[in-house]
């Protein structure tokens, strides 16, 4: 039960830190943090939640992250259910915060592409470019896949293991470097749900594609750790 | 004694860092730190003086935090006035000689909605919104809340605590990517108390809430981690 | 072969995530990464795999690095070219899907100097200032030779090794932090040479200067912290 | 003889990467890297170097460093002469290929106040504002007691020594987010006179203030640590 806390914790602390910086400190003139900072704040939620309760549920906050690592044979099949429904509440919760929050200034809006930073594809989004269907699934595969190898390499128990909260939460923020602008960045359904249900319309057509390609890609990824990579104990 | 001198200096140098970088460095046109460098200066004054005096004073450096581990059964209850009283204390220092400096390029000013890097609620700031009172105080409860869940998850003993230093730094600076524009943020009494002295008029008025709301986060966070999440000996 | 895989996808991410950054986030109109974007996430994607697959292959992902670290002493002559094989088809691999995704938004471009993050020197870059040759080779040069001494000495016995990983990656984004106004940055000649391939034309001929360059520097690093740097045993 | 080596090229490349990436990036339009990039580029000089070659010298890279360490107790008298010489030296160097650089791209200018990134007070710099002389003193003196605090508490025998090279770095960092407006901060003798050389003139003639004010903060730090904070072998 206090793993289940665990992830439901951090994936609020996710999701009001990722989806919040984005909502309310981007896009000030001037000063405000723009993509970088927004990237930052996803990755630091992660890296802080890690060191906090990574030692009580081993920090996933994602179910993409739970289903890479069950195949990646780090993580029992019948935990899976559970984790992800702590997650997506967790994520669901904190949505509902940030909407009570924003409400206070009369500032939500479900308007305009990526609102309340949801996901989106084939829609003309930062830059006005729009990034088609399968360019958007390409990227969210590909960078789930590799945060995998990423979350699988650094918590190896051939590994320098203490440091796996800055690698796996610092990969986080890289992830956001390079694709808030194609999709808003996932890699995580459950981020994409909780502000996709807050949203509806559009946002709610589109989340399937956050759940499958994050998925397919931990799988992808989790499957070449496993099968490329990891050392065997006879292994040097 | 030396608990208090680390925390005297420790609450000068989050103060002189994090409103000095606002007051001197955020608002340079085109090349000026932005929220972003102020984020990250809050955050990497509590990083540093962490490692430099946190075997000394365990690292407050903010009274919401002394309140939070002592509901959490991590701080003795005869320490916390002292500990407060030196909190402000270097808090109000840092505040003078940040005045002085100012002064010394005739720029000090009261006014405008957050001056002098004061907090503030239900008045125009960033981006010309205005939080009620409302969304501030659920704002800064909801983030001391997880400020404490971070703080005493990364220093459980069953944590990778010598990260704890890294990981609480940088959540605090999480917590300025998402608030400054609607607080300017607290999650520190001390650190709204120093800049309310020295600008009066509203952010005295206002000081209250930064005072309660961080209080009463912290005894939430401080209580859901000891509750919820916190292992026992013999768990596994 | 699971060193060989893991140079692959070592380089591949910094690729697909250093120049991938640049390409999709950098010049997003007012709340783009810019160059200090794309700075850290260079770096990242280095600490980041250093992290994964440091323990497997060393974490090179740079032929200039094996180079350096071969004539320093701490890498075997007869694993330099499977090395850079695998490096320069990882890079390869991962400019592939960048054209790939930059295509489905129709946004890739051979025009412009720097295009799809190319190197390049005596040309009207940034600023629109056009470093010589001689600049740009100087640049290079002493930029990868300083990498390699962070390299050698943070991976020394005598040294704290297990923060390599953040040394090493966060110097990979102080010399972009430097540089990328001058030469766009290599000290890399995997990730010119993919880069290059998509683009031709000038940054295919100019291309000779970014292998020359980093792998002279490369040398001198690791002569310079071999013989008169490295303690030996007997030393205190 | 290793360890003025070491003091050499880690001062070269405080110069080389702090005052490069003033010089070549932090004006770009748009995408530069802005005073946010140049402090972390300053703090990323420290801490790479700290882990490279700290084991070696102890990575002072400033002569008021090693002025505050021996009034500390930390460092022996007979060393500091030599120390300095080689931190000016390394200083220097990377000054003249820094000029060599800009030359190449005919972008060496010695007009404007701050100019190559040169130190000055009582002068209009940035957003026009001119910070007195006893501003920038009191600055300058209080930046550089607080690092020396810092320095001497992170590599406390009681404390988490190995995380010091962060925790020092990024002190670094700190210092500059929050004072490049005001004196383009130095704390630093060596990184302010190598600069004033290329450029002469105001440069050289103010100086003075950037050795007096640090190494009397360095004292005044070392002097607190020592006397105020540093517990003794009978204490908890």
């Amino acid at each position: 039960m206090k793993k289940l806390f665990a992830e439901f914790f951090g994936t609020f602390w996710l999701v009001f830190g990722g989806c919040g910086s984005a909502v309310f400190a981007a896009g000030v003139p001037n000063i405000g943090i723009g993509l970088l900072g927004v990237a930052l704040a996803f990755g630091l939620t992660v890296l802080t939640m890690a060191y906090a309760v990574g030692h009580i549920s081993g920090g996933h906050f994602n179910p993409a992250v739970s289903f890479g690592l069950m195949v990646g044979g780090r993580f029992p099949a019948k935990d899976l259910i559970p984790y992800i429904i702590a997650q997506v509440l967790g994520a669901t919760a904190a949505a509902g915060i940030l909407y009570l929050i924003l409400n206070g200034a009369g500032a939500f809006s479900r308007e305009g592409v990526g609102a309340f930073a949801t996901n989106f594809y084939d829609s003309p989004g930062y830059n006005n470019r729009s990034y088609s269907l399968m360019a958007a699934f390409l990227t969210e595969m590909t960078l789930t896949a590799f945060f995998l190898i990423v979350i699988m390499g650094a918590t190896d128990k051939f590994a320098n293991g203490k440091f796996a909260g800055i690698a796996i939460g610092l990969a986080l923020t890289l992830i956001h470097l390079i694709s808030i602008p194609i999709t808003n960045t996932s890699v995580n359904p459950a981020r994409s749900t909780s502000q996709a249900l807050f949203v509806g319309g559009m946002a709610l057509k589109q989340l399937w594609l956050f759940w499958v390609a994050p998925i397919a890609g931990s799988i992808i990824g989790g499957f070449i750790y496993r099968t490329l990579l990891q050392k065997q104990d006879n292994e040097g």
